[in-house]
């Protein structure tokens, strides 16, 4: 038991120290930029040796992951795709993708930023962006695959897809939100009045 | 008679250089960035001396000025626009409106994206880049107030204004267009059907 105990204490403190890791890098990376933040960099500003961030992360990378699965946490992605797959009503299933991807944005436009920007400049970045898009592109397809049989005549999955992918763009989060000076509310209110608008029959 | 057609024939040859000099820049902005792009490298790339481009433009933001301004003309910005407060419907104002971002878009996206790019990392380029938005803004703005009386009751000149802005986001159209393969046309009546359904009332 005594061994048990130190064990979970040893996790709770790697744990810990990747949380502290990540939160502080995510600073960094936004401010700076990913490819420019060395983990030198973390190291100092976390006070944490370079030695511990690399036994617990690996790489830059990795550290990149664990802010990304944080974020996804904290938008809590899961639960709010499970609650779509569960709700029967087409518009309200198209009120709950608008709710999720309005807590995506706002828990991790800096996120978005910052791939982004090491996409532009990392060829490695760029395939993991890619790999990130695709991702929720799969995504947001079973979530439009649910609201099929409803859709406008007009529309094919694929184009409802493509609607959709526009509609959720983080430019237009960004333009309506950071530049406008819209309320999350009011966005997530325009984004699901638009994705019910555009895609279903009446 | 002789010294006026000499200054014609004197004048044609030095627009015929700028527009040689802004065809290659443009070329050289797109692939290596407006940054990294020196004025010796496009002299090389256009084999026109150096000293002849300062003489023509005097600085690399002019050349970037006449890209601007041959885009506009070619995308014919001002007779659009003009058309566009000559008609009285306002659902065919709307799609002149959605025809002319398109024309916009298909003749220029690698500009917008030469904008983005260099405002990235050049202050000044981000001062120039925010002029240019401010101006579209009131271009659009104008069109808007336009159709001021059929809008939807709940929209005020700004929300609608604010929507016109996001739907018509270069973003939005690399997306549809570059990444999804949407056709212009399709763009072209998916911006427009969106514009007159989120903007006009019944």
């Amino acid at each position: 038991m005594a061994v048990k105990g130190t064990s979970g204490h040893r996790q709770r403190q790697a744990e810990a120290t990747k949380l502290e890791v990540a939160r502080v890098a995510r600073a960094l990376f936004a401010e700076h930029g990913y490819v420019a933040t060395t983990i030198s960099r973390i190291s100092a500003e976390a006070d944490i040796p370079v030695q511990t961030i690399y036994s617990a992360f690996g790489s830059k990378a990795k550290i990149l992951d664990k802010i990304t699965e944080l974020w996804m946490a904290e938008a809590e992605t899961t639960a709010r795709a499970a609650a779509y797959l569960e709700e029967a009503d087409p518009a309200r299933q198209l009120r709950l993708l608008a709710e999720l991807n309005r807590r995506q944005m706002q828990a991790g436009s800096d996120v978005v930023a910052i791939y982004q920007e090491a996409a532009a400049s990392d060829p490695q970045m760029a395939d993991t962006l890619r790999n990130v898009l695709a991702a929720r592109e799969r995504e947001v397809r079973r979530l439009i695959e649910a609201v099929a049989p409803r859709l406008r005549p007009e529309l094919t999955v694929d184009s409802a897809l493509d609607v959709t992918l526009a509609l959720t763009l983080p430019e237009v989060f960004h333009l309506l939100v950071a530049e406008r000076g819209w309320s999350h509310r009011r966005y997530e209110t325009w984004l699901a009045a638009s994705l019910v608008g555009q895609l279903l029959r009446d």
